[in-house]
């Protein structure tokens, strides 16, 4: 008799070495460089990532900007926004950090991704990171 | 002979549209806005999370803030100060994110919510979030 | 029959009060006020988890800086470094926060610490936190 769980985990930096963005449209957030992709329900080609199994799912995304330009993130669960993080442009601040977190429920084959609004930017290097797991399943 | 696990996550928004706060006193933080709340242990008319079982549980509260104003929440277990983010006012600084995460063992009926400190303030949008799931039961 | 799944779980603060850096040299910070140990695996004298089992994790570090000096943390595995999180240094900003979050594959024994980069600082209080826990077991 089985008693495993279903294992689902991710973790991708943007790693584009610089400044990313602005763009005039909202934009899809490719983060290129996996970590860890147990399950490969991301896609790091397309930065989306599909629920391979029904369950709540945690997911972080967390960011460095340059403090110059407007700075966010929408996490869009079916194209749907849930949560966003973001900064405003500031001709004093260097750079900036944010991030949010959430619990989300997801039906099998669900996707959630991460954009980067239109006129805005984020310092696409190692600090700026999409992360997600199965906390359980339904 | 069930292999059930317990399910238990939650997360919620301020949603409260612009800056919320200062206020005199310490206030309890009513995260309004649910987006998730398996095992309805979230309250979102207090900001109060219960715990339905006993177990370790991973916390994880994120904000959003206007630079002109000191920002500053406590997370708190049964009243006791776990831990906290915040930040300095500035008159250069538009604005500010910040956040802390806990991993807090529980006992069944702990509570859990996060303080916004008094003459403190927090944007309360979308950008600022409490989020908790139960890691594992003992 | 045993339905147990190991648990490991922990969260630990600086607690060093008030500015802790810049240092010459890169160095692992230790965190030293625990809140939550379960399993044992982070050992506050070093700061350093030793995952007691193989399986994937889940780390969280989130600091807060003073806005005078640069801030770097780079999260490490057996030496290796994995993410980070800093800020500039701006004459304008009297603070900062940031973080990062990733999920990770461990094999047992494997070891993960947060290194103070060289010539940067941190906040050295309950701001700046570590923690982990093991999202499943492989």
């Amino acid at each position: 008799m089985s008693n495993e769980r279903e294992k689902v985990a991710f973790s991708a930096l943007t790693n584009y070495g610089a400044a990313y963005g602005p763009f005039d449209m909202d934009k899809t957030l490719v983060y290129k460089k996996v970590i860890t992709n147990i399950g490969n329900g991301y896609d790091p080609s397309t930065g989306i990532f599909t629920a391979p199994v029904a369950g709540i799912y945690h997911f972080t995304f967390l960011y460095h900007a340059g403090g110059e330009r407007a700075s966010k993130l929408i996490l869009k669960r079916n194209g749907e926004e849930i949560t966003m993080t973001g900064d405003n442009k500031s001709q004093y601040e260097k750079s900036n950090n944010g991030g949010n977190a959430v619990c989300l429920q997801m039906k099998k084959m669900d996707r959630v991704c991460v954009v980067l609004a239109a006129n805005c930017h984020v310092w696409g290097s190692e600090h700026t990171s999409f992360s997600g797991f199965l906390v359980c399943e339904e």
